[in-house]
């Protein structure tokens, strides 16, 4: 049942398994055209789910939480860094009721349940504050990648989905995605560093794809930058390759970030010869699939 | 005649002089409402000037002269802080017969007559490679602020074009400019360091604006991301505030940039307490005249 993909040379993989799980007939909980997108490119764009209303609760919340990171486990803040800003914080849908409720939001978990076929759960979740002036890129990587060597996840049954907080604009470093990446596998060169999680929080070195993979999947997918208004959801696969660049611009990008991963798939010891990773980066010992 | 303006505390004061110094009833090189839209904005983005045959030409020039740095004079070449790939190499027009030829092409030069109603020479000049993949920012700045501080410019009566000779793309670090920006001068904090534009040429941080003098420009003026095709001319104000992001795709950002600053403006001695910054960045004995 396991993959059994490990870090060793730069290469790209055929994809074994499925990206929409829902068995044939089953309806979607939205439009049959944008499943058939998702699909093929390995993302979707889902503007206006969330009211003006809801954003600002959620906006609210975020402002509570990151004055009140003291409160918050040591290793769950992770702030930028050259400024010290609070860039993200993990095991939000744990720590914070209303993140809780929006992380079981039939809009969100009915169409992850649709698309993994399973009962669902949060592997991972966290706020994205993404300041304005001095917001720092996020390399390009598939979150498999990683999930699968360091945290032992066994297929490609699992999604993210982000909610904006702010308007994603062209210049304020937008998720970057590479449309088809998620077809393919791209296995890392090297070995796992020691606690490469606390360094790979703030800036990825290992398990990222070669210059060489990167411009073979952009020649066949190009680039698309998610510019959106605020209360839209990303979807991504847990393979789909993506990335940010950095944000002088004063506008912060703020999202919610939950990764849905299919019961059935749950973690298994990691692939690398390394201990687990943190339970408020990886869910493993409190699986509990949402209602 | 001059403005005398130091640093030492963020502050803006009124424009001065005018943006486009054509006297009046005189015929512009280029259609009267783009000269109008550079009036009031500051900028502007002149479309397919240079042929697909021309741009081939300067892109075979960039990569001679990237494959023989090792001939330029020490200092004339800007490499990445991390990567140490080459990021900039100055004087161009004067070490390439090529960019030399650019320089006083009257597509560029009777423009900059133009807008300038002067004599014009260059006062700075360079390529920017704006690699892939680890292309790092550039903060936001106002020429004028160091031309004026550091190498002792006169008054508001230079301006830069930018030749583009790959495509900018909304997510490879287009140059994003400050609509209007250009009417105030942001006056910045601190004294100017020792050897300033040694450090600043990588890495700017001091001589830059504060946050709270970017978000007044940006909510005045919002933020514009120039996108363009090779062969595209980005012609903006010595005072317009401008930077842009890095750059993680693949795509590279190059292009060929002049700085043309009127006979009549000439560098005097700097204002800071500091030696003259080098020739290859700032013409203070070899100014010619453009033919």
């Amino acid at each position: 049942m396991f993959i059994l993909l490990v870090r060793g040379g730069a290469q790209f993989i055929e994809r074994q398994d499925p990206t929409v799980y829902a068995s044939q007939g089953k309806e979607a909980p939205i439009p049959e055209q944008q499943i058939t997108h998702y699909a093929e490119k390995g993302f979707m764009l889902l503007e206006g789910v969330f009211s003006e209303s809801e954003v600002l609760a959620f906006q609210q919340e975020l402002e509570r939480l990151r004055g009140s990171t003291a409160t918050v486990a040591p290793g769950e803040t992770i702030t930028e860094p050259e400024s010290g800003d609070v860039r993200s914080i993990f095991r939000i849908h744990e720590s914070s009721p209303i993140f809780k409720a929006l992380a079981a939001d039939k809009r969100l978990a009915d169409l992850a349940r649709y698309i993994l076929n399973d009962e669902v759960y949060i592997h991972q979740s966290r706020l994205n504050y993404k300041p304005g002036f001095r917001g720092k890129e996020f390399y390009w990587h598939s979150d498999f990648e990683t999930w699968h060597v360091e945290d032992g996840m066994p297929r490609m049954r699992a999604l993210s989905m982000s909610i904006t907080l702010t308007e994603n604009f062209e210049y304020n470093g937008p998720l970057m995605l590479i449309p088809g990446s998620h077809l393919q596998y791209a296995a890392c060169e090297g070995e796992t560093p020691d606690n490469h999680y606390e360094a790979s929080l703030k800036k990825q070195e290992y398990g990222v794809p070669s210059d060489t993979q990167l411009e073979d999947m952009v020649n066949k997918g190009g680039i698309v930058s998610a510019k959106c208004k605020p209360g839209s959801v990303i979807i991504f696969d847990c393979n789909t390759m993506h990335g940010s660049n950095g944000n002088i611009s004063p506008e912060p990008r703020s999202n919610v970030f939950f990764v849905y991963n299919a019961v059935s798939n749950q973690v298994a010891s990691p692939f690398c010869e390394q201990p687990p990773r943190p339970e408020y980066i990886c869910s493993r010992e409190h699986i509990k699939p949402l209602p």
